[in-house]
């Protein structure tokens, strides 16, 4: 029978094992208005760390006992929806497990002939989207400006320091491993990369932005963010995305508070998810499928096969064990 | 002779007597375009604070054995410019000193039957445009949104407080006395008051904030700071005018990290100065200068009497002594 991953037990500090479990499930049967799909990829993500908890966030947590979900790409294997037909390729927020039955109007239908349908789920989809409107739309990154990315290695934070390369800026991105470090200074152009790992973040900073930072776009949060804020430029912007240095934290996540170089520079800090923008996706899928067919934007996918890897590919997001977008491939897609 | 007060040297931690030296200075004589100043009433300021420190911020720091400046309101008592003759008002960034001898092209007429002179150093003056504009601009409070200001009773938190009122805000302030939280209540007309040294503020602010946090207009930073985060509305805005319960600290100033409760609120914190606006001042003393006519705004004043006063009304900002803006009155106006 086909297998689902649940959310057996809330998450203190890094997941393991433990928290999952894996169930075998019938396959279900579409009412009308309704399609079978067969999982192709699932994307895993920092920001489901998130939903693992309880309490109040922008997106509801996940319930114990109950399929976890994030975004997938499938292929319809039935459909009883006038708006898909057997075969079509379709994205969605949908469970991890082989099978979904979903409504007509939960998912949408993809063009595999744009761009790889593993593409919407990264830099043609919410990776790509938080990357294009965080920066562009807090960030205001000029050109000339020093753009430092954290988690610049990442699906997000790659994209984040090409567009920021395209608007002209300085690009420094930070990231935890030589071979992430060579990716972005050889194949993705960046300016400098620094190593969080092996260097003092705030001296290999402020060699690496002689003039400053002027935008930072936050990853990760944490040490490394503490040294961002001590070299921040007047009128500084900082779009905060995400904090996975401390997902995992059992104890207050403690720093430097900012107010006071806030204050000094006249810095701005946005929190911000990509749903606050989802009247313009549009305008954003256009612009990276444009910059993507040139050549102009290069991504990088972590792929991991097989459903009974899933658990794994998700936990080595917190390893930094990816580069790119992570995702899993459950299936092949049938011609 | 007249005296002067000069910087002698960097306070660390709280400053003391022994930053500061008084000294007896001659008269000086006016050249050409330059007016002679008597000074009347000298602005001390939290935010001086920063200038005795050595090291870049929005402003310069002070030199050592130099006199200190600030907000000061004088008397023209020999004129060697066209613009200005004896007895004029002036305001300007003048000298801790009984005589100032200024250019013609460094400080403003004050008309004197608009509202008392003093005004123009609190309601009319920096302090009352740096509430206008972080509030208004960063702040953005809309009708039946909840506002809570830090530092409530001083010049810049009850005009803030009061502009929310006008703005038809919930409006909630954080003081440091009993005396403090009864003007911000039944003077003001603020809904709520907390004080942060008799009460427990993360647990006052949820009791006087049901429907959460939409403005956090931020003027001292820590502890009372970090208990406002996590009752953040989504999109919720933070304007950072000032971090007084840090500015003497010795060690640095660490708290809870503030970027997850951004991200999952997708609030803003936005560092200002008063000079940012300063292409609008107009438009802000137009409106505040309505508002006091109109009998809609209070303020209020601690004047300590006396030049041998001075370092004392200062000191007494870091013991939260004063109600509203802090001056010092040196001389009474000549008729």
């Amino acid at each position: 029978m086909p297998k689902q991953i649940n959310l057996k037990k809330r998450p203190t500090g890094t997941p393991t094992y433990d928290n999952f479990e894996v169930l075998e499930v019938p396959i279900g049967e579409p009412s009308k208005g309704e399609i079978l799909i067969k999982t192709v990829y699932i994307s895993v993500d920092p920001y489901l760390r998130g939903r693992m908890n309880e309490g109040k966030s922008y997106i509801p947590p996940f319930q114990l006992n109950e399929v976890i979900s994030s975004g997938v790409i499938g292929q319809v294997v039935e459909s009883r929806s006038d708006l898909f037909k057997k075969g079509d390729m379709v994205l969605g927020s949908l469970g991890w497990q082989e099978y979904s039955v979903a409504s007509e109007k939960s998912v949408r239908k993809l063009d595999p002939n744009l761009a790889p349908v593993s593409a919407y789920l990264s830099v043609l989809g919410m990776t790509g989207l938080t990357a294009y409107f965080g920066l562009l739309d807090i960030g205001k990154p000029k050109e000339g400006e020093t753009v430092v990315v954290s988690g610049a290695a990442g699906a997000v934070g790659s994209t984040v320091g090409q567009i920021a390369k395209l608007k002209g800026c300085r690009v420094v991105g930070i990231a935890g491993s030589e071979d992430k470090i060579n990716y972005l200074k050889n194949e993705l152009g960046f300016d400098e990369a620094i190593n969080y790992r092996t260097q003092d973040v705030g001296t290999a900073l402020q060699e690496a932005c002689p003039n400053g930072i002027d935008v930072y776009f936050e990853n990760v949060g944490g040490k490394v963010a503490d040294a961002v804020f001590p070299l921040l430029n007047h009128f500084a912007r900082i779009p905060v995305c995400g904090a996975i240095s401390s997902y995992n934290n059992e104890i207050e996540d403690v720093g430097p508070r900012v107010q006071s170089y806030l204050i000094k520079t006249s810095s701005l800090m946005q929190g911000f998810t990509v749903g606050n923008y989802s009247s313009r996706f549009g305008e954003g899928i256009k612009a990276l499928a444009g910059w993507l067919n040139e050549g102009k934007l290069k991504y990088e996918e972590t792929i991991t096969e097989g459903f009974d890897h899933t658990i794994d590919a998700f936990l080595d997001l917190f390893k930094g064990a990816n580069l790119g977008k992570s995702l899993v491939k459950i299936a092949e897609i049938e011609k």
